[in-house]
């Protein structure tokens, strides 16, 4: 399998612009929404609210026409950017796009790292999360809401095994390596959303409208955008220049639909305990087959391994690991390797 | 009342540096999460879920601790501010910190307009409302959220009578002088998300222990906003030192406390057809009586009444009309005047 190589990739960070600390030369900052549909609800009772203390109440008529499943993204651009496409970050299950701008001890996101390595980059909210808004259930988005538990993502994120989890913070039990800030696990779970579990398709359908409004770029997915951003690639394998996947949490069933991406280089990123979690590692089984697929058609389909690179103790949220900017680095270089910069 | 004179607000406007074009230069941009608890839920089912397409069942047990009434906020730093605090945009009900991010038809928003004025901007999330996350309800969040149809801001937000709405894009009545890009009103729909009417408590918690994070600052509200900033105001009046109500819905029950604010400059902003919505006209004397009380004891409470400067026609999202920018350039004259910047 093939993967970067330590030195080429030291070098490469060692060189880079990415984390110097001149002002950012920013061009515009904005947001927009894309895709949805228009709703109809019938049939419910009246109502009488008061919004707020000392405004009058108001009738309310919950039926109508409703604005639904669209997509909220935000644009950062640059006066001179150095990448040849925007890029975009698309965020995991039960999050939104803060992912990709904080880490849970302050430090400064993904967002800013590829900011300063000179990409425009773009952090949506999947459909129902976040700043794209969600819809009333069951009438519009089938079955209902999960709401993620404070001690879920201890195994599921792989900061230690799931029995290593307790409600009280001096008795949690992490890998003796992890690189997660544990400290500030109970501020990581501030950024949770909850999420449906029934809306891939209309998640899908406004991923697909967002590529056509931003595209050509290079996609970035973390664990269930792995799956959206597989899907897009095959849908619009013009726009999608190049997709970095990390820690994806799926790909389409159809494993040999991955070969028409052949002229889409890919790079999958895998963090530590990977192979210890049976969890993880069947997901990983079907993403390799899910490369192997693109390079047996001659396509590009990198593996950065970091426990392989002797990177250690990576969770699942390597972009918020204390080794995060290195992470970024790496990536950083694959993408000047591939090309993709001016 | 006083009232800026329009002669000297002008000259501001054409002087100031708001609305170049160069590029901003900006030290960090990143995001937060404040406030909130744990909150515990026992005694509901388990239940087996498949996240994404591809990746194995998991058994969920939705029991548990959950972080819950956080509130999100991201911040856009300058390498060389020229205002002496950072200034904090408050939305308003129903709405998300996109609010200030974007116009419905794409122009830029006030929080690019107030950076190019030279301030450290923070845009936030209400709790329940975005990237704040909302939490199990009525576990925790009382009550049910209200979602808002697409015509009820027709009349609301004084786009026109509330009659003149219709489904048909083509048959939607405003008034003649209408400043909202009203060919974008399904697009400012997708902005919309629910929101609770029993959190004011929650919410108002989060933003004072967001003004304690990030101020000293100043601090602009729109409707909902409004009275949450009042009170945070009374909560911390050595740290917000100058509040901006745009449209403000609500002001606290007790006009008396405003006396408190006698050193915190206040600045009120209508736009038109006030008077003629009964709605509006009777939470407009709240707010009347409330600056009174701060002039009655010798504070700053300023109106920037636009129709009465011969500026017709602005709504209820006047941030997002077609003027937005002339008049942020007024509010960015009135924060000139008393002394806001270096």
């Amino acid at each position: 399998m093939p993967r970067l190589r330590i030195a080429a990739a030291l070098a490469a960070v060692l060189a880079m612009p990415a984390f110097a600390q001149e002002p950012l030369q920013v061009r515009e900052i904005g947001s927009l929404h894309v895709g949805g549909r228009v709703a109809t609800i019938e049939g419910l009772p009246e109502r009488e609210i008061t919004f707020s203390p000392g405004s009058p109440p108001l009738r309310m008529n919950p039926n109508g026409d409703f604005q639904v499943e669209q997509m909220y993204a935000q644009y950062v651009k640059l006066a001179n950017p150095r990448a040849r496409y925007p890029l975009l970050l698309w965020h995991g299950g039960g999050l939104t796009g803060v992912t990709w701008e904080t880490t849970p001890d302050g430090r400064p996101g993904w967002q800013m790292a590829f900011l300063r390595a000179g990409h425009d980059v773009w952090v949506s909210d999947a459909v129902e999360r976040g700043r794209s808004g969600w819809a009333r259930f069951p009438e519009v988005l089938a079955g209902e809401p999960v709401f993620r538990t404070m001690g879920e993502g201890w195994g599921l994120f792989r900061l230690g095994e799931q029995a290593g989890w307790n409600r009280d913070p001096a008795r949690r039990v992490a890998y003796p390596d992890s690189r997660f800030p544990l400290a500030h696990w109970d501020q990581f779970m501030k950024q949770g959303v909850p999420r449906w579990v029934t809306t891939d398709r209309q998640i899908q359908a406004a991923y697909d409208a967002y590529v056509q409004a931003a595209c050509p770029c290079v996609v970035m997915v973390h664990s269930q955008g792995g799956n959206f951003g597989f899907t897009a690639a095959l849908t619009a394998p013009d726009k999608v220049k190049a997709l970095i996947a990390i820690e994806p949490s799926g790909a389409p069933p159809q494993a040999a639909e991955a070969a028409r991406l052949k002229d889409v280089p890919h790079l999958v990123v895998w963090g530590d305990h990977v192979a210890e979690n049976a969890f993880w590692a069947r997901i990983r089984q079907n993403i390799d087959r899910w490369q192997g697929q693109i390079r047996a058609a001659g396509g590009t389909a990198d593996t950065l391994d970091l426990p392989a690179e002797g990177i250690r103790g990576n969770s699942h949220m390597l972009m918020m690991d204390t080794n995060s900017d290195e992470i970024a680095g790496r990536i950083q270089a694959w993408m000047a390797a591939k090309g993709l910069m001016r």
